[in-house]
């Protein structure tokens, strides 16, 4: 069995023409809008047109599910529908509409698998209208209560459970959601990895542990001309020196370890004036959360002791801490030996982006599989991945599903 | 001979009254606004009342002069009135107003200087409202020519001619101007070193050369957590390194070079974004030229190895790129001299920052005389200065005009 590609190709591209960003191949759907609305009722007609049983819940969240030859949980597959405002036409949706084209590909071979089969799509994924991101599948998953994210405004002042309604989508279904008997999450890398070292599939098997700390120095403005470099107290100079050092602690910890320093700012920020103030972010990731934390702790001790020798005084936010997220080994494993079964080279790796697989994973064995991102661009117009490598992935998955349907898990 | 304190103290106040900032000691008066037609027809007012001969010229600057027992071309101190939107009461009018009470001081001792004293001050000299900064002394000394000087627009879109018109101080005097017998300025310093060391006086031997450089660097925007530390091309890494080298380089050259990074920007500057582009300023000075264009050639390898090394791109723009300015020996000699002879602690010491008579060097002997500056604090209402120490400066000022007024310079 294999997928149809043009199929999968042509229900991209019709998806895609909904919030469509003239003149380039991408679209914007931001989560609860009209657009949203849009994409959502012609995800629901493919399911429909598929006979498949389909549930809303009160958040929104869309499943819809094919009968297998025995009654249980389903084999669940999905994503989100939902995207940046400048986003691209497979982050989010590859994953759901290969789950249909699954579905459409085994209904079309008049077999009937051992377990319901199932595909989804969570509400609010990308964060970027309603915070936080992943906001369905955390409540699916039972991480957040329904009535608290109903109440959520988002930057343009909507609230959640007003723009449910609004566009039609608080259903019934009751929360947290169904336990799937496993769930498989097929998305686009977002990065380089994969097209760099030529390999066609990713098997995912855990997502980064991310800490985001600002740090605001404050030391004293002073003139840039009158001011001697030993009577300073330069904050702008700490911050840079924080910055340069990331980076330094990044490469000394090794891969997968990442640091990025994304935000500065300077107050006043004037060419002559010595800053009053420096805020800058660290983003630091990592798979093992104990390197994690001590490439925190160094960096809390580097930003300490420049600070002090500068006469500088600091302030530390921490503006978000999630602990990496393992996947389940057996399901990471059929990743791995179906993409080799199926011929295409695979590596096991993280993601360094978070995903709704992340939230399933507290709920059923999961994992997901990556397919590569041309230049590792994602929230972007520009985003791409070849045909073929979409039809490896989505070839990878049926047989994922196919074969879980078929597994027990020992829990 | 001593200066009358009260009497200056009182000048001092009364001119800050002019564009008070409420609730501050400081005051707002950006040139050829209201406010500094108030503030000039105050001390024109003043000038009147000591009987001396005022010129205006085309570009507002004013001088008042006390005949001598001969004529000729005069002693002359001064500096400026206008201010900063968040000035002091210090810097600029004190230069002013004790060159007014040197002149009281005199006529009230009955005696007549060997050769005629003036006291001026010249127009928007701090920029702040009308670009380039320096402007009425810049044109009084024949660097820039009046129809060019009354053209400028300002930040608000008016016209130097026609504001100069509006307030009524268009004047007729010819430009450039009277060729002086001599300079000296009395300035608060606007930095910490006087304070820091306990020197009352600070003999200022010239004026640190600027270089100012603006560097764009633009690499490859990336998602902070799936993209590989070795697959970054990170600007942001890039501006921070320079940065922080930018403060090892000032310390390695030594006193009295500095650097400043006053200004950073980072594109889109989100957290979780490796940047697509940063930019960064770095202002350099020092006294010696040679060492300046030392330290930017170093600037410069640092940039071009680090970009390169991170593949990045860089464009470099120079914001502005002014030589030192040296003082006459003789002139500053005299200042240190005669602080001694009043019993007050002195150093010889370069400004860090742009004066009038930097552009008055151009055309006569010239020196500065700083006073301390509390906190090294100016463009800022709480700028201070002590009375002892106006004191000492005014009296400094006083003798160094009257020996001047005696001494003949080999040209």
């Amino acid at each position: 069995m294999r997928v149809d590609i043009d199929r999968l190709l042509g229900r991209l591209a019709a998806l895609a023409e909904i919030g469509a960003i003239e003149g380039t191949e991408g679209c914007a759907r931001l989560a609860l809008t009209d657009e949203d609305k849009s994409g959502r009722d012609l995800v629901v007609t493919w399911m429909r047109d598929l006979d498949l049983d389909i549930s809303v819940d009160g958040i929104g969240n869309v499943i819809g599910t094919l009968a297998g030859a025995v009654d249980g949980p389903p084999v669940m597959c999905g994503s989100h529908i939902d995207t940046v405002r400048t986003g691209g036409r497979y982050d989010g949706n590859l994953g759901v509409l290969a789950g249909l084209e699954v579905i459409e590909t085994i209904k079309g071979a008049g077999i009937t698998p051992p377990r319901p089969l199932a595909v989804g799509f969570f509400t609010d994924e990308e964060g970027a209208r309603f915070q936080p991101d992943m906001l369905g599948s955390l409540v699916y998953a039972g991480g957040m209560a329904l009535e608290e994210a109903l109440g959520i405004e988002g930057i343009d002042g909507a609230i959640v459970g007003e723009e449910l309604e609004r566009i039609g989508y608080a259903g019934p279904a009751p929360l947290p959601g169904l336990v799937p008997h496993a769930f498989v999450e097929l998305h686009v890398e977002q990065g380089p990895v994969l097209e760099v070292e030529g390999v066609t599939i990713g098997a995912v098997d855990g997502v980064q542990g991310i800490s985001w700390q600002e740090f605001t120095i404050t030391g004293q403005s002073n003139h840039a001309g009158t001011t001697p470099m030993s009577m300073r107290r330069d904050p702008g100079y700490v911050a840079t020196a924080v910055a340069t050092f990331a980076r330094e602690l990044a490469v000394d910890l090794g891969h997968p370890q990442v640091a990025t320093v994304g935000m500065v700012e300077f107050v006043p920020n004037l060419v002559n004036v010595v800053p009053a103030s420096a805020t800058l972010t660290v983003d630091l990731r990592n798979t093992d959360d104990e390197v994690l934390r001590q490439a925190e702790q160094r960096l809390a001790e580097f930003v300490a002791t420049t600070s002090e020798a500068e006469g500088c005084v600091v302030e530390v936010r921490t503006l978000a801490r999630f602990e990496p997220v393992i996947f389940d080994p057996v399901v990471v494993g059929l990743v791995e030996k179906t993409a080799i079964d199926l011929g295409f080279s695979v590596k096991q790796m993280p993601s360094g982006a978070g995903h709704d697989a992340q939230m399933l994973a507290r709920m059923c064995p999961t994992a997901m599989v990556f397919t590569p991102s041309h230049n590792g661009l994602s929230h972007n117009p520009a985003e791409y991945t070849s045909p073929a490598d979409l039809q490896a992935g989505a070839d990878v998955l049926l047989q994922v599903m196919w074969t879980l349907a078929d597994t027990t898990f020992d829990h």
